[in-house]
């Protein structure tokens, strides 16, 4: 029976892995740049799905994480889109402000140059004022 | 002990999972377009870094798999970026062809619009011609 929130064939072409969980990559919608992957589980894909806002499901915490809930660094969805075997999904997301909890607009801020692993982006805001005293 | 062939600070910074793997993002380099992900193992990690042809791991079939073996649609890297976690890998490629094995150039060839998952992208090529009679 199709739950009324949750778009016509979706989950039946998903593919959660043991754990209940699928790898979800969040790309900047406009600009295309890749800025993290995470995980959900069904609770949190029909939470993104319904709020319009991602939420991802923490392995680390055990519990869903609504991205920029504590930090305001939040991702408004645009789109979701879904592989060929259904086991990964691409969230284009309008990111506010920064996605790396580093202070770094994307995750993927170390790259192999000249032989070694190298910072190639710098904080763009103190790690301190996302989560610092709150 | 450094591997002379692997990147100083590279293997250090990764947390492969408790199946020896890794998840790769592969993102087209100079598009942005995101084509896949798929899984490496160390093995697949070092060998795409001494050839500079992608190579990631199988997991149905539970061995490397050298993306355009058989159908020639190879990924040169471009570049190798780690996310601030080490648990996820961006390969910037250059694709020849198409990276999915349904004959399109994205395996994220679908989208949630209008309430339903929806495809948004045809095949470029017959996946018998990449496949078929070999």
């Amino acid at each position: 029976m199709a739950d009324s929130n949750t778009p016509a064939g979706l989950l039946a072409a998903l593919r959660f892995d043991d754990a209940g969980l699928i790898p979800a990559i969040a790309q900047q919608h406009d600009t295309g740049e890749v800025l993290m992957l995470a995980w959900m589980n069904r609770a949190a894909l029909e939470e993104t799905l319904a709020t319009g806002q991602v939420c991802y499901f923490s392995r680390s915490r055990g519990a869903l994480w609504r991205k920029g809930e504590v930090s305001g660094q939040a991702q408004r969805l645009v789109e979701l889109r879904v592989d060929c075997d259904g086991d990964t999904l691409l969230l284009l997301v309008d990111q506010a402000g920064v996605a790396c909890h580093t202070g770094r607009r994307s995750c993927f801020f170390r790259a192999v140059r000249d032989g070694a692993l190298t910072e190639i982006a710098a904080p763009l805001v103190d790690p301190a004022t996302l989560y610092g005293g709150r």
